[in-house]
């Protein structure tokens, strides 16, 4: 029996095999613990030069979940808010990671994973500066997010405004990043961010590495004493040069953008192929991930050969899937997935 | 300029290349995520072959602050306190990140880094059931401990004993249990473990693995939601086949043993070599971390070749270093050093 | 000028005169600390023949809040979530008291304060088991509600069964308790309690006393060690006997439902005064609470001799305000309020 | 069978007179609620005067641990540890709340209950800025300390002078600070006291109020909303009035100063008769508490007539014990209590 190819995330694969050489070609040397390395120093150098901006901070970190309560958690007081989407990541799928370092989220009704200054706003209104309610203080943001669209440029700088003017923190998840900044259009280039945010990662992971995220950190308030609370959450890996080498493997020739726009791509092959087989979009994506909506029968029959998740269900008869490419994702595979499509279609009408 | 050698610790370098071939012979196959990918499972497998015991939890973890604080803050009660050498990891070196989980830990005078069951029940009687004082619940050891020292078989099951007859938890910090299990006369073998300890981590990470600990759980109270737990710390790596795949190269063939031994025989060797030039050790240490007392003008001059920590100053003249051997320690070092300190010795005689 | 009388909270005035005479009368006994005193344990006591069952466990503490947040941080493990209603206490109005203790609250909608079943088993399908999700382990309501409004011992007994079914504590916010056993044509007594609810509060701060809650615990999982969860949150007074007695002043002779009968008559006859001179009502509340809606002019109007919330804004010209009664309202004020409402409607019509 | 008296504690009474006749004759004015109320305004007031120091923020609490456990837990970053004596209340009574919010405690040896700039000295030499361990940042001092010692203002002066060169806050626990100030020969004033400490509370449970300290906050840093912090760990009474009430009743004509120098002035004549008899002390109170050394058969006949705890057993034949007086000890006690053991020494000698 063959094995089904999986669509299910961009993280099943190891790493791309130009880091696997960097981390090969170094592995004997003898190097500084946690993270403070010569190929990790290089890293944040590398990086600050890709922010055009040497005065930010960089911390490397493991995991997404890891970056995020690490930021939120050790940054806030004691009585700070976070305003998120609902379909936030750390709304829905971290375990309550962040509720645990203390802070509640004031969700935001979101369908597709996207947030407005408008909707930020009626938050503030709901907390006017009440002691018996929580002080809203930080602004947490995906991109791309959670159902694969991106913000715009001049979205993340009225974002930006608002959240300057009424004295909140903006703060990115960039587990997928380098799709946002890949997409098809997109005006967004990594060197904007620093101006817009005053913190954000830079994914790893989900991006041809074994594991790893960049924290950039741009307002100074929140750099004071940062490797503490790396420490204290368990994030200084003894071997931090795993973390560094990476980093340098994926930005010293724009390795980074060339995966991610692979697998933008390929998705987007992807989700045009079936838009013309008559299928339509949960959400508008032009990134990595896609949400087509099948009826429960194609579904069945596609599971067959393809391995993948089923995201929401819409009524009783057809839902919509979640679709994933990456890096690692040869372009046969999407060829075979449409022919597949095709054939189904075909037989279930 | 030739660079210094470092006998800093035991992750100055990277990984042992079989692990590293592992990782790049199985890294374009397409796994399950979160540590639930075949090669995790196996690893699980072969690790409780090893324990003997098929019916222990392995959760595989990035480090040792990591898996610590995740064993102590996600099972103990918000009441309940550690108790654990004044020289302990969680004690001093892991930046609060167990009071940060909410429990206080009760430390225990201690030069060598072991504790005894006299110590803890004098802990206890301290604290009679009084709701206006901590409640102790887990007691901490580490082996071999942040000395170099190790526990005999006989004074870990009277440890045991006592935490039965009183309620509670024992967990062994196994950062360095590799060269616990291979010390020079050592009795205690790995699957002596499960009968003795209520939960215990096996050190990967200074021990030949790029990184990766795995938290072994006997009590049955102690594993209910346990993934809950590591998620919400932010632990569940997504490419956890990154920890799986090194822990099945650790202990497919004995590898770890080999390792651990390895690193014990060339610091033993080391040890030997400095006694036979008259100092004298710190503590008694049978593993890879030794710590002989040298004078200040000594210490200055190895400096100029090796890098070493200073582990505590003892009076105007003198300090106890710290070396440590590790995996890949080539034994040419270790002479090399014995030959340094032999002229430095004659000179500054 | 005179002072506007107060509608804004049932805890304007100080203490029912029986319990400033207990507290007097009893002043210069010396008696055992943090609640370990004869009348605390005599106020325990009754309260079990109360709930006629003298297994169930009592701690008395200072406030809501309070309550809330060691019930509920206490208990829980950390990756357990809280679900509550939108509008519940904790989720609005205690500053993110239990986020800080580490949990998520999975809010249901609610217009009218309360939640059902099938609301839950919402909750619970979102949820399937799955770590990189908080675990839903404890159902939160309050009676009366944050809008006045009730349950009936059946809506109570169909949360019970589900609770049961699905391994779910239940828990009851009492803040205002007596007011819902007091309300007109309620069937639920004080005694129905303890199987329906794991665990619950007794509200005395809003029922006459000067301060003080009674928690109640049901389920023996939840009932050891809870005076260590007191002491360490902050809750364990050095002078105990100052809930005891309050709780024994509150019990003895019926005067807590006495008093919340008053403040639920004269809550009442506003509300159908309101009714009667044709304004509508926000809420279906028998309780000491009501929330009729009034054009905007109305409300001005009526500050000038009376204080009160506006609770919600409805539209341009309107908003639902909020007026409370208690044990201390007389009903000159309930008439005199009434009149000036009639003048106020004709001369603004 | 008469009642034994007393001696284990200064909270074995309710208030004295005037404060529960202030409780009274104010019981029925409708007041703000949550301290906002024009009593608890006064109180503010009155106590700004006695502290000549009009910028300083007060907030009223209802317990020591509760104000501690707010102060530092909701004013520390998550990596800042707590330098505090061995035998401070917080930590080894207050069961674990410190650390429940996060923070490591730093203890110092010390028999008397004081700490000394040198011994805080080390703890800054032990954690040299290393992100792998706590960073102290609060000294936790007592006054009257848990042994019954006090501070003299130039003690007082010269850690405050160690705080400010080293970036530490200095935070007093005064549960007993009015028996420090009225101590025979005490040099410190009230309003000393905003020049020396960064925060600090008054008490009042232990000096005649039925409960409530004053928490005051000096520097600007710890001010900024403090408000959410004490709703947050449930300390926001809804009748805060009860607070701001006993407080003006304590400070309006100097009530606090005479009830501690009352208690202090037995206290004294208690000791300086069992010194008169043979017996040495434990530690060399001027305050409310004094530890006599009894053998255990002196103690034990005392038993039958009195109640006192046993602070520390000093050998097989004898321990020291606690004697407390109060603001409501009659000096006929403190007279009956010379002679029987006057009686008893004859006896067993």
């Amino acid at each position: 029996m063959s094995k089904r190819y999986s669509f299910k995330n961009d993280y099943s694969e190891g790493a791309h095999h130009q880091i696997l050489n960097l981390l090969e070609s170094t592995n004997y040397e003898q190097l500084e613990g946690y993270g403070l390395d010569s190929y990790s120093e290089r890293a944040r150098m590398l990086l600050q030069q890709e922010l055009e901006d040497d005065s930010v901070d960089i911390h490397f970190v493991s995991g997404g979940t890891q970056a995020n309560l690490i930021v939120l958690g050790s940054t806030l007081r004691p009585h700070h808010s976070i305003v998120a989407a609902q379909t936030a990541h750390i709304n829905v799928h971290e375990a309550g990671a962040i509720e645990l370092t203390g802070h509640k989220i004031n969700s935001i009704f979101s369908t597709d994973g996207k947030i407005t200054p408008e909707q930020i706003l009626q938050v503030l209104d709901f907390h006017p500066n009440d002691e018996h309610m929580v002080k809203p203080k930080i602004v947490f943001i995906s991109n791309s997010t959670e159902l694969g669209t991106i913000y715009t440029k001049h979205e993340l700088q009225e974002l930006s405004k608002l959240c300057n003017e009424h004295g909140l923190y903006l703060y990115l998840d960039g587990a997928r990043l380098g799709t946002a900044l890949t997409a098809n259009g997109q005006d967004l280039k990594m060197s904007d961010l620093t101006s817009i945010l005053d913190a954000f990662y830079i994914g790893g992971t989900k991006n041809g590495a074994l594991l790893g995220e960049a924290i950039v950190i741009t307002n100074p308030e929140l750099k004071e004493d940062f490797r503490y609370f790396l420490k204290q959450r368990g994030a200084l890996l003894a071997k931090g040069r795993l973390l560094g080498i990476q980093f340098l493997g994926l930005f010293e020739d724009g390795l980074y953008y060339k995966l991610a726009r692979h697998a933008n791509e390929l998705a987007q092959k992807l989700a045009q192929g079936i838009k013309d087989l008559g299928y339509s979009m949960f959400s508008d994506s032009p990134t990595n991930q896609i949400f087509p909506i099948f009826p429960d029968q194609v579904i069945d029959q596609l599971w067959n050969d393809y391995d993948f998740y089923v995201w929401t269900r819409l009524d009783n008869n057809k839902s919509a899937v979640r679709l994933v490419t990456s890096w690692a994702t040869p372009e046969k595979c999407i060829n075979e997935f449409l022919q597949s499509l095709k054939k189904i279609t075909r037989t279930s009408r």
